[in-house]
């Protein structure tokens, strides 16, 4: 076993279930790229203990904070959670981890879906660039970029594709390889049979390809643990944050409204301490 | 209507429900005494913000923080919340306060009961001295009492009662009134007929009285809030913190495990932003 819990989103959920299970000497993995979602409030008046705080300073308490604790960090994107019964296996594309408990934080994601998105997911659409690149050696790709994090995708994909496109939907100015194709027109609708095939634009445009990445701040549940069970676009958890697959847990906006941080970080707490009576109680049986 | 919203208690819950809600325009008031579990911790690592924080310098923060709001704070006890239908009317034994919705955060009791105790509530057992004192002019009193504030309590009481003990579970040494009977043994068990006659203490002896008063910090759920739902000793919430009745939320440690921080502001925050929503749509209904 690599750890005892891994924890997916580096949000104020995952890091309040980090430091709640690490208090308890628990063996801790955090994975993910920094929240966009904190660290771009511009003034929260609404999290106990600050009466103004930006979210980026507020963000940079929390990460400070769990560096008092044996807890590691990488500042990773993951493919998928596997639940194989009495352990986890977190996908990382080219690495495979192992833990006895797993929680889920990853937020949610307030973007509009694509049509067609979630008919070829897996069939030639992926969220993932280091996860998935390597399948589209030689091909033609898209990249659908909406935040800072793609723009190191796009050139990670560039080095082992033929052609690449860039869709700019994080809407700045931004520098690519003088080989990557730029396009400013919103994405409408993957179509193909078997796959997605092309994509059709805003301005009536088709792009076809033989692979799509799609590269947002957040992954949908349903993607990333595929036998979980949902309440609409949310995980479902109980008030202990259990999730119904044993020894998965949930918690932050991934879990519902409101989408706040105290309920964020009282979740994290909740699903922290809870993940870590259930890796006691696992290790005891298999003694 | 006095308020949109009471809070009873002043904890980490209670001050993170009226923080938000008081942000959403609700005019808020906040009944309870300083929270006894936060200030007696000594050393809180574990609310995200702070690496090590001593629980009152936390709880001065909160308070200091929510006086930029609008929310009215009043240092008394409660005897009852009732459910009025659509609105709550709350009884402080001498005044009576009414809001179109309530929130009830006030912590969790971890005392043990003595026996007798629940069958002779409001049969002679009260747990509010400022409430029912004036019940019991010239008449025969034992208060037992666990905490600073039942100091203060049983010298209301002496002013009216004919006779005063005091059962000293605070242990320290206290001064009181010299009229006051201090008695240093263990309350036992409650005796009657269809009322509690006499306390049973821990060295065999029984004291005889015509009311007794329990001071603790916390109420018990049941006896505040008459017909609200329990799950064991807690009150039974969904994931948006509603009771069974409708108007009536609950939030942090009186909701259940784990007794922590920033579970309790997590679980106000969400009372408090649900409050809001109930209270703006019964305005609309009435209007
Ligand atoms: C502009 C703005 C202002 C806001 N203002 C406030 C405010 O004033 N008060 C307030 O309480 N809240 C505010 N919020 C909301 C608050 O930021 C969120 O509720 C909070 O960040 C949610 O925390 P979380 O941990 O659940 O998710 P997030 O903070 O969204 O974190 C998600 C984490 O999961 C990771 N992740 C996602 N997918 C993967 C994957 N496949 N592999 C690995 N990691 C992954 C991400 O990299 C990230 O680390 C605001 C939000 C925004 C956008
Ligand atoms: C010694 C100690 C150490 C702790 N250490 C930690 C720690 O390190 N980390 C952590 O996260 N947690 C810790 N806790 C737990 C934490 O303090 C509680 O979880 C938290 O205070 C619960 O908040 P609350 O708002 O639900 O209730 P409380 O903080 O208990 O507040 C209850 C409020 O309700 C009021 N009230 C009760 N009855 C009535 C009534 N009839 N009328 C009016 N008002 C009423 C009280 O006056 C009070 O204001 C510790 C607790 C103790 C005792």
């Amino acid at each position: 076993m690599d750890y005892d819990l891994i924890v997916v989103g580096k949000g104020p959920a995952g890091l309040s279930a980090a430091l709640n299970a690490a208090i308890r000497k628990n063996k801790v993995l955090v994975i993910g790229k920094d929240s966009k979602a904190l660290s771009k409030s511009p003034s929260i008046k609404n999290y106990l203990g600050f009466k103004d705080i930006k979210g980026d300073d507020l963000y940079q308490r929390f990460l400070e904070q769990i560096k008092y604790y044996d807890i590691d960090i990488k500042d990773k994107k993951i493919k998928a959670v596997y639940a194989m019964g009495d352990y986890f296996a977190v996908d990382f594309g080219d690495e495979m981890l192992k833990s006895k408990a797993c929680i889920i934080a990853t937020g949610i994601d307030m973007g509009k879906v694509i049509e067609g998105e979630d008919k070829f997911f897996a069939k030639g659409i992926s969220y993932c660039a280091t996860c998935d690149a390597s399948l589209y050696k030689g091909r033609d790709v898209v990249v659908i970029g909406y935040n800072e994090e793609s723009i190191e995708e796009v050139e990670f994909i560039n080095k082992v594709a033929k052609n690449t496109t860039f869709i700019n939907m994080y809407k700045k100015n931004i520098k690519l390889s003088s080989n990557i194709n730029i396009v400013d027109e919103r994405p409408l609708k993957f179509d193909g049979l078997i796959k997605a095939e092309s994509l059709e634009l805003s301005d009536g445009s088709k792009i076809r390809a033989d692979g799509f990445f799609i590269i947002k701040s957040s992954s949908k549940p349903k993607n990333l643990v595929p036998s979980v069970k949902m309440d609409e676009k949310h995980i479902l958890v109980d008030k202990d944050m259990k999730t119904n697959i044993r020894g998965l847990f949930a918690c932050g906006d991934i879990t519902g409204k409101p989408y706040q941080i105290n309920k964020a970080c009282g979740e994290g707490q909740v699903a922290g301490l809870n993940a870590s009576s259930y890796i006691r109680n696992v290790s005891r049986e298999t003694k």
